[in-house]
């Protein structure tokens, strides 16, 4: 079918490529110019304009928005002013999902429909596919399964929905509900994400200090010393063990895979610094379960650790020291010291 | 090779049907006799007595011991006496790997070699094959290649070992250092199981309710109100959500089948009452990252949170209600209210 | 000065008192009329409905609202249509500093200043004193300078503010700002209390539980068996620490006294189910940690247990029994074994 | 009465003091000697080695050991060594309550009493009076009552105990149990001290970020962005806001008094660098809460959040950012961009 898409980065660009490949056509926009032009190359439609974007859309028009956060409103906006009834806007980004309910309400008054697709696959979707979580009117959702079905990892065998109630998840895709439960469930599934990466992180940190009973530790009144260095004398090869795991342990995962590779190209990981950036699900997430009073350690422990990792404790640790000095007359160690 | 099993439990038993399955010789033990003559049906040496078990093992004898760690240190007492310098003793269990340290330095004394072997893959192992984490002497390690070949998952094809850094890993078992490495790898393994079970029920428990703004909430001074119900408005599927995030997300792993299946079977989980135990190996791994100054913020919430489950929480839990009727007059709301 | 009060519940009424044993003038009003006539008894001048209310104020009209945070928004507009260029709205509950805002915004439009007064201090601010936190434009928060000296705990001389930066903090009050800024200040001061009064509530279960030692416990591989009984046979008098910890401690506090009176009542608890409620500032607090980025790692953790104890982890904890049942074969532990 | 003082340091040597101004005879001895003069000058008796110390004390001789953990354990064997049957030996220094409980049980044996006793009150002790908490057996502690009277706040009525259940937790003393005991509720008094000063940090440090709305940032895919910059624009005094909790708040505390002078000296805390140190009491705490299934999300947070300050989560951060490199794509913001 003729599907249009809006913002060609890393995500969108390859989203075209695995529609093309599955015989899709594919109408392309994107500000840089440069970008539709490599995609035209490819076999897409290019446009060179929001307009000409639009007007090269067969009614029903579907246009796929595929861009940061923080621009998809205005775009989506831009667009649904050339849009008309039965027209379906399908924001694929990592909006929030309060966006979707919000936009989708609007949009419905104009006989628009408002599809939110969560997509996960990151930089190895266009191979493996994309995991997609899409919220939306059932009649949209319906039109637009020739799509989902080559995005999503199961394409290969083309199919055609029986019911409403199609069991689509078992190929990678999933009507979870009305506008808004696609980001809903993508933003669980990043607050999810931030937990797992966080466990992986930490084991493998406490494995790097098995040997610290080999080296030698001052003892003094501000340190508290390794009481039993006899039991940390092991001098363990991390991407060793993340590999081992990989293979019938109850961790393994796509996550762990990932990180044996990249422990494997280097164990030292000497080319991060070790500030994590966060891009706001992982937020999002501990923010509804805040709203919804359930509780949220693990997944809030993980977001409070890439802050503290973008240097977002420096105060509070000031003033415990500070504290500690007040009370206590402890001076601070300097940061050399072991 | 012959291989003597001490325990006959869930993972013993299976174990040895794996060895049986492979080719090697087992000789094995139980002080339950219906289990010893159930896996001599199939093919097994029977012991009736340590004594027995141990004369019945060539040397060097191969001993490897699949026990509650509450008794494995008897046991292999029992077995050390029986035994001579060369001999090999193998714990399999989930034993501290304090444990193994000591009784490898005591038991090096008289020649024999300890062997600690992590085990993960569950009541799956028979099928899938074990993910084996061993400490140990280089010697033993080498001379057991054979049956951890067999157990592990990539067993298929027989190899034999070139060089003492053979990558067996990729064939899921790895030599990780001198003896307690084993047990050491495994906690790991097990305390980053917590983090990521954790995390799967803390986003499976926000999407469940996700339809909290569907319901009359009471407004008074002791309870928050849903300040946003329009976003909470969503009755999601949460097997299916299990299902879709098997095929191309971030988050697929081999505990997301696992509760995919658990979900598809009763959503609801009726069977359950949510007290959640746990068997050592988080606690040892908090106490780990605590003795080598790592932060655990993730692994020791999935910890404290299946404390919580068993009612650890319960008395300070009336603390604060009591601080809160104490400066503030509030009292506590039944249970029974929403 | 004269001062309107509307809502007289535990803390409007007391706070009247306060007002009129320092001799200020107090109009009051209240849905229920029975509270109205207690403290014209008391020697409040009392008003019938809104309208009365405002017609009572002599201009500039000052009104200090003290409603819960779910009503206090239509009573604030109620008055706001009564009220002209140059009066005041006081709002001295527990709203989200962001209706502080808004309204501030809305009403300055007809010139009607809008101050937001977070007031701690609980039952015990008649006799105490109430501790102030306020927000607002300067030229509002002047006027009303003699009515907060009263209620802040340092009234007993009273002060004319010689500069715009008065240090009104050392008697129990302060302009922190903007309108919003004092609401904001005492959300975050609740959620410091949420956090300490954790740090107290799991540090006394520990010492609770240092009798552990002393009772049998099952050996099996369910539970985690205690290690080192020996170390864990005390059996230690809480209300006596509690007490003893008010004298010369590094954690002495209010919290503290009133924690060790309620150990002196009943060391049991056995009044309270443990069932905590949360008002919402603890949740605003973590979710303004969350915008800027600012770890909270104990104050979420304090939050999170208090979801826990009413019940929001219930699902989350069975799918963890569901997935140890799913890999392991465990079955769950009866919620009556120890 | 006579006692021993073994230990000259911050603590140790105002302990001294304190006990000479109440008309004490103390016997003092430090390896460094220039301690020993000191307090000789000030009206004790000095000793050159641990054996004059010793001979130097009347039976039953009481020697109080103020040195820190890692040296206490050698001192005391060298002390009880030169001891008899009848001697008390009192350890009042940071060590763990297992050294207490296991050399009780040593030194009972030669019919030496042990005495632990945790004490708070640092820098202000000499000035404020010690809290004590106390373990050990009843005799030695009743025959110490003169000791802990004077050291303790409430030191100024000398009091004699009337029972062996004296109330005397009000002067700021208490025996909590057998050998051990008192060492045990040190240990969770500063496993509380660290949730609280974390409550206040965190708190803090929100409030520092309260002007985040005022600042540009950055919006790309690596970036949360400020949702609602109009809620994040103030600019608020710090010092004062800890001013003015001291009046009459529910969160009043001592740690706050000392927080607000020292943001009153400084309240950009330029005199720190944010490096937290802890000095063993807070890992124990968690431990002990590990052992006795006892939830301590709380007090684990904020021993994780030194450690993390010390640099502990470096590698597990280097992991994360390698991590999102792998599936995403995305590349590590720079550590100065904000």
């Amino acid at each position: 079918m003729q599907i249009g898409m809006m913002g060609l980065g890393r995500m969108g660009a390859n989203m075209v490529r695995r529609l093309l490949h599955d015989g899709h056509e594919c109408v392309v926009y994107d500000i840089n110019a440069d970008q539709v032009d490599l995609l035209v190359a490819e076999g897409a439609v290019g446009a060179i304009s929001v307009e000409d974007f639009v007007s090269k859309l067969r009614k029903p028009a579907c246009a796929w928005v595929m861009l940061p956060a923080a621009v998809t409103g205005p775009n989506v906006d831009a667009l649904a002013k050339l849009m008309t009834a039965g027209d379906i806007i399908i924001d694929g980004g990592n909006s929030h999902y309060h966006d979707a309910v919000d936009k989708a309400a609007e949009l419905s008054a104009k006989g628009i429909d408002y599809v939110d697709v969560g997509t996960s696959g990151g930089v190895w979707g266009l191979e493996r596919g994309y995991c997609l979580m899409i919220g939306g009117p059932a009649r949209a959702i319906r039109l637009l399964d020739p799509v989902f079905a080559t995005l999503a990892p199961g394409a290969s065998e083309q199919t055609s929905p029986q019911s409403e109630n199609y069991p689509t998840q078992q190929r990678g895709y999933l009507h979870c509900g009305p506008s808004g439960a696609g980001h809903f469930v993508k933003m669980i599934h990043n607050g999810i994400e931030y937990g797992m990466m966080a466990a992986y992180a930490e084991g493998m940190t406490i494995i790097k200090a098995a040997g610290s009973g080999l080296q030698k530790r001052s003892a003094n009144a501000e340190t508290s010393p390794l009481a039993t260095p006899q039991y940390y004398k092991f001098d363990i090869d991390l991407a060793a063990v993340a590999e081992v795991w990989r293979h019938g342990s109850v961790i393994s995962s796509w996550l762990l895979d990932l990180t044996a590779e990249a422990l494997r190209q280097d164990p030292r990981l000497s080319d991060y610094s070790g500030r994590v950036s966060d891009s706001g699900e992982g937020r999002w997430t501990v923010n509804a379960a805040i709203d919804t009073g359930v509780p949220a350690p693990v997944l809030s422990a993980a977001l409070f650790q890439r802050f503290s990792s973008q240097g977002g404790s420096e105060y509070g640790d000031k003033l415990l020291s500070a504290m500690r000095f007040a009370f206590g007359g402890h001076h601070e160690k300097s940061r050399d010291e072991p």
